[in-house]
């Protein structure tokens, strides 16, 4: 990917750090092939795939992939979704429609405005596409900070998988072209990294659990998943988490320990 | 070709007036149903056909159109370029290279830029889309008042034509949002009131208090302060500060009762 020394303000030397790319358990091989094209088509080589039903590494999406074949040879694969997105600052869920989560709804060109000044921070943004039928489940989706929808038709949506890879793609390039606006407060803020919003989400349901707050036992389950899109959508700092912790274990050690 | 009654009217009422997309010489009459569906996701439905290589009607076509065949049953058949555009205002060709041809190029955000300008004066844009294969040649090019080009990583350019008409259809969307959407959109959200949020200060405080977090004595007031600010910075909605109290109550039960 070509420098975009154009962009940078603060420190001359680094470059943008670009998104990556999240396919979620997508299905055919030639629409995992589709989406690195469409990548590639505007500067973007970073894919992870996240268990592709076919198995990797799949030889249809490789020919369809053509001239985007090294964003394959380069794709991480992971088991599942938290072990994919470990290492990112940032996530985004494209979904078709809002799914009630009380979080942020963003347009692709506002998602990428933001993708860009965190970018520019040296923070990494993850972008998760679902699967072709389904798209994300809420599981998924509790996982991200913020939401992104292509602001289509209501009457007719028909985008597929590679040509919405190819709208935020395109957006993500358009917003390189000029000077980022500024998003908010958001790049100067140190933000708590996935794992180490995660790992808050596990404390905090471990002494909640010895606690005895996941009652009934039948709306454990909407309850901890509740609780992780909560954590994942405050957009915690560093020091929020910290405190968090130590709220956590003062408060729960009384009932847990 | 059909009658256009419902397009030329001068009434200061009228809807800002659509770009028609033309296909010339169009290949493969999946990549132009293909090209219906991505003009109806951001709705548009004009298109016109310039001597389609297979004819017209074209099944394969109506095929890959499924619920976007409405475009094509109304679309404009002509043989020749300057038939299809012999009514229109101004003309853009999309090409993936300059041609020399002394011409503006334009991206196409100022090419939709200056398509919405038009459409509000009650002009006619059309876009060229040329054949899959080679593009539309010079002389077709020679036709239009500017070019449009997607800018494309110079390494790697492998835009179909329905992507291609998809990237011009979803610029024509974007800036038509009146009023650019906000950073924040938090939708369908119940944010909680700022009292509420003030009584969840309220509530963490004593009984971190009982639990013996505000340590040392000299701190505890810096301690307090983050922790206010962190409460007002979160966007916490109604649903959060109940878990939030629930929490504390439970967690909170073994230190301060």
């Amino acid at each position: 990917m070509q420098a975009r020394s154009g962009d940078i303000e603060d420190n001359a030397a680094l470059p943008v750090m670009a998104p990556v790319m999240v396919l979620v358990r997508p299905q055919m091989g030639e629409n995992i092939g589709a989406s690195a094209r469409a990548m590639l088509n505007f500067g973007l080589d970073r894919m992870r795939l996240v268990a592709p039903r076919d198995g990797w590494p799949n030889p249809r999406a490789v020919a369809m992939a053509s001239g985007a074949s090294p964003v394959l040879e380069r794709a991480g694969v992971f088991d599942d979704l938290p072990a994919a997105v470990a290492d990112c600052d940032w996530v985004l869920a494209t979904t078709a429609r809002g799914r009630g989560l009380s979080k942020p709804v963003l347009t692709p060109e506002r998602a990428m405005e933001q993708a860009r000044a965190l970018g520019a921070a040296g923070k990494r943004v993850a972008v998760l596409f679902g699967p072709e039928r389904a798209g994300l489940e809420n599981d998924d989706v509790a996982r991200a900070n913020a939401i992104v929808t292509v602001p289509v038709n209501p009457a007719f949506y028909s985008l597929n998988l590679a040509q919405c890879v190819l709208l935020l793609a395109y957006e993500w390039e358009r917003q390189g072209a000029e000077v980022p606006p500024e998003v908010e407060e958001l790049a100067g803020t140190d933000l708590a990294g996935h794992v180490e919003v995660t790992r808050l989400g596990d404390h905090a349901e471990e002494r909640l659990a010895a606690a005895g707050f996941f009652f009934p036992e039948a709306k454990a389950a909407g309850m901890k998943r509740n609780l992780r899109n909560m954590w994942a959508r405050l957009r915690l700092t560093r020091a929020d988490v910290q405190m968090l912790h130590g709220m956590l274990r003062k408060l729960g050690r009384g009932a847990g320990e």
